[in-house]
């Protein structure tokens, strides 16, 4: 059984008061340059994975793309999707662990995912689905919680007695697998990735790597919030897009 | 100036004194992984840039590549490479900064180069460098110090009073630059850059790339040498190998 946190009254709650829950895309500090990464939607089929309140659906849906399936695993998201979507019947919420999805072959031009895979197990086996139902030359961009940050459980800055941040301490980083977290609540299970299996996954399945970001708040983001100027320090989120690539190129 | 850290008496006795020197590639962490990544040199025109002591070259000629060219700023790591490669007129050390090479457009099939890049300002116009010289097909393959090693200039773990290593502290990541280090001794400069900034690079010159490797040390390694097990706790180097595409493609 996938756990299943964002349905949890306590974390769900917490998780509404969040920047990008009430701002949507422009309260994510990473927004900015997953956005610069998306292809042209117009006419296209598009899939989001972990697609939460459905932000990157609907906006999807403003750049013309002609479909739009956004997949969660979480029903209290889903609901409050739906309910902002109103009456758009190109777009289609699916409850489901991104682990399951079964798409037809070719059924999308572009899949997207926004802070997701992280709490996916096995990379490998998501990049084999999704390489399945892309088609061939479409884009497979998706932003994670980056490796270094996701390398300790704790997930959080090493402070002096006075509380102030000293540095961003890595360790157990070529231990791959589970970690139990706090982000929000207690014991939010993550799974912890290195750099290398991120992109060698995404080769080996057949794709080509097309961009890796590290993204940066904007300046004026950092201007706005001095805990933004931490950001600089190490990196929070890793996008990286991919194109899928015929097997004879 | 390049920076000639290794033409310094003192910095080369110490250099000299490494496993790595003493005992060539089987000395070297990352070499397993590196080898692993290599493709057939036989009959193959190999460039090493920062060839150091020359393992790379003569490997290469054990392995039946045709000609090897070594580039290397340092004179007496040239002249101890020399005396290593005895007779053999198909290896070229050639002295001078990796900045400057200036080679014939498909003048090699395969470019390596091991833990040098880390020494070179500007990666981006070396890439465009390298990928003038390599034929279509070929392969570009480096090491370098890992972005999670270089962002701080101290190197070094942060450890309690008795001197235990706590963990690896990251800090100012996504400040490139200029990194004044004690590596051997004291003010050698090195260069950080992010990870996406040598993916990028690369990809923007008309790589692909092909793979991405954060090494760690065999068991054996680690068995014989307790140290070596912190290198589980973060990634010391980056593997990173790719191919010249055309620029159709």
């Amino acid at each position: 059984m996938k756990q299943n946190k964002y349905d949890d009254p306590a974390f769900f709650s917490a998780y509404q008061q969040m920047n990008r829950s009430v701002k949507g895309l422009e309260g994510a500090g990473e927004w900015h340059v997953f956005k610069s990464l998306l292809p042209d939607l117009r006419d296209q089929h598009v899939l989001d994975l972990g697609c939460g309140f459905g932000w990157h659906c609907r906006y999807a849906r403003e750049q013309q793309a002609s479909s739009v399936v956004g997949v969660d695993l979480s029903e209290k998201m889903l609901q409050k999707a739906r309910e902002m979507t109103e009456d758009d019947l190109a777009v289609t919420y699916l409850q489901m662990p991104i682990e399951d999805i079964s798409f037809s072959p070719d059924q999308f031009d572009v899949v997207i995912s926004s802070l997701a895979f992280h709490y996916v197990k096995d990379f490998g086996e998501l990049c084999q689905k999704v390489y399945h139902c892309l088609k061939t030359g479409g884009t497979f961009l998706f932003s994670v919680e980056h490796p270094i940050f996701t390398a300790r459980a704790q997930q959080d800055w090493t402070v002096d007695e006075q509380g102030r941040r000293l540095h961003w301490p890595v360790d157990h980083y070529q231990e791959e697998g589970m970690r139990k977290t706090s982000f929000l609540a207690e014991n939010v299970i993550k799974y912890h990735r290195t750099i290398s299996t991120y992109m060698n996954d995404l080769i080996e399945q057949g794709f080509r790597i097309k961009a890796v970001q590290e993204p940066m708040p904007t300046e004026e983001m950092r201007k706005d919030d001095p805990l933004m100027q931490d950001e600089m320090r190490r990196p929070m989120f890793l996008i990286l897009s991919a194109e899928k690539v015929s097997p004879a190129t």
